[in-house]
């Protein structure tokens, strides 16, 4: 393949994946190419979300646990995600990639095959970005554009006292998906290709391409039945204290009340793993932790299932200094519950 | 120090940088801490710019040649200057951040120091962004977003026959710099010291401290006298190559009329260089280069000299297929001007 310069590799990634009629459509007066995108603004009654999240190679993915396509894919889905855990509706996305020259020109397609994938799902207008090289580790940076009815986002401050914690989904499948793809890749031989057959597909999709939960927050959102909201990338355990301490609250959360999938209680017996460790402290999940008055649950439950979304009320919110207690499931003793989570600087890569 | 979380290294870095008073004033309903950041749309007569920029350790810049202050200020001044090549005023900014062992907290905080000195400078609101490791090579990926009235963006695809093209500034500045430093890391001992004492401060200060053209974009797009505009970040040569394509005209310019500072010039003679073609071809100036009706020409030189900002009108746009001639000061003589600029994946490193 003949080398190319920054715009050739960009339009190679990019050219032709999203229509003319799409853009315009998406407010879009001009995408790639220029300096800057240039997007039309939206009415006085509502308000943008920005958020930037970023994938690293070695630290966020390796070569053995995901596809090109599930990084591209996931480098989006994780942005998106932050828009939904405000309660609003993603509708733009730049995507800033520093290539080292083991990513070569297909991988690099391929990798974008993934995160226009996930554009797709999500009507996600990618306007622009920037492309550059990198010395060894792959690099995608996105940042991703929303928008709310004024005044309706759901901040992670509006928890208060008598309220429900719930959370829109079963927790701990892409810790456990993680667990299982790295023991593959650490085998070889054989053994390797027995873990493989052994994969259950759920899991690894969830680690892979996450699901953002758009759809739970903008009901949240604009019923105003969801006072306090944060998705869970960093864990269950994690998204609860930065809840916690923004709203000045304790949180009470139950273990028997934890949504356990049954591929994530069937993987942890089967691998010496606490189902509920998995559930409380893996990252990555995607479905939303948030607090809502309990005369909401009854009318919120009804008004999720129509879209096919469970609601899981797993505690309440006290008054006290900012913490996070749980409820042992067998002692029925009421503990603190960590703090820790899936954090890159605290647990180093991966 | 004590080891931080990823929270608590946010805070140390960005914290209490921004008053709440300028936060708000800039239009920002949450800024940094929430899954994202909450900005009130503008009026409908105004459109937004959004555009991202990288900047890669190894790739953009080496230890020898950029302090940490100077990373910082320069990775949020590329980005302002990609809002000032559409004519825009830079409002806000995201700023994800990936970090090797060798950063530590302190030059991380310098690294700040200077990315909020240029936000001060240029009114940038710092509303969010991302920190993640690294384990090599530091990442600083910027998002600029910045509003523009409806319409008067300045984009590439204006230029038209009969038009002026013209400079805001003069060239080669950067790229004289960065040969320079290149030159005092690559010696070492007492050799060393002469050449950093010999160091001209100007262009040390083009290299790292570049200086968008903010005011200049605004004049031009504000009176609707810029048909086309880009920003000298890959050399006049890559830039007026991309006006001509973008607007499928050619670019007819003269070297005699390029505008060639003496500490270019002295520089240059010193050290077996030609002026021109750090003039045409280094990169990383960030004056703009566009093109404007010759009817405008003097009232445009008048109300950027009311700027202390100079006009250097050098050539003319064309009818014909898509290029840039150069017509050659000693030989009168119009050639074809080479597409090569600052391209970070053609020339690899630095």
């Amino acid at each position: 393949m003949p080398s190319l310069d920054e715009f050739g590799r960009i339009r190679l990634w990019t050219e032709g994946r999203q229509t003319a009629d799409f853009l315009a459509r998406a407010g879009v007066a001009l995408g790639i190419g220029d300096d800057a995108a240039i997007v039309s603004g939206e009415g006085p009654g509502r308000e943008w979300l920005i958020a930037a999240d970023t994938m690293v190679e070695q630290v966020h993915f390796l070569d053995e646990t995901m596809g090109e396509a599930d990084v591209g894919y996931k480098a989006l889905a994780v942005n998106v995600s932050d828009i939904a855990a405000m309660g609003g509706e993603p509708k733009f996305a730049l995507v800033s990639v520093c290539v080292p020259p083991a990513w070569n020109e297909e991988r690099m397609r391929r990798l974008y095959d993934g995160l226009y994938e996930c554009a797709e799902r999500y009507g996600v207008a990618v306007i622009g970005g920037d492309t550059t090289s990198a010395p060894q580790d792959l690099v995608v940076a996105v940042t991703v554009i929303g928008t709310v009815e004024a005044g309706r986002a759901i901040r992670r401050s509006g928890a208060r006292p008598g309220q429900a914690v719930f959370l829109t989904g079963p927790t701990g499948l892409s810790a456990a998906g993680l667990h299982a793809l790295q023991r593959i890749a650490a085998a070889e031989g054989a053994e390797r290709d027995r873990l493989a057959a052994l994969l259950p597909p759920r899991l690894a999709q969830a680690h892979r391409r996450p699901v953002p939960s758009v759809k739970a927050g903008r009901i949240l959102a604009g019923t105003g039945w969801g006072a306090s909201l944060n998705d869970v990338s960093d864990g269950v355990a994690s998204e609860a204290w930065e809840l916690a301490e923004a709203s000045g609250v304790r949180l009470a959360l139950k273990e028997k009340l934890l949504p356990l999938s049954g591929e994530l209680s069937a993987y942890a017996g089967g691998n010496g793993l606490r189902a509920t460790d998995l559930a409380l402290f893996g990252g990555e999940d995607y479905v939303l932790l948030g607090t809502a008055d309990k005369s909401c649950e009854q009318e919120l439950r009804e008004r999720l299932r129509a879209e096919g979304i469970p609601l899981f009320v797993i505690g309440e919110v006290e008054e006290g200094p900012p913490g996070v207690e749980l409820e042992e499931a067998d002692t029925g003793l009421r503990k603190p519950l960590a703090k820790r989570g899936y954090n890159h600087f605290a647990e180093g890569a991966v």
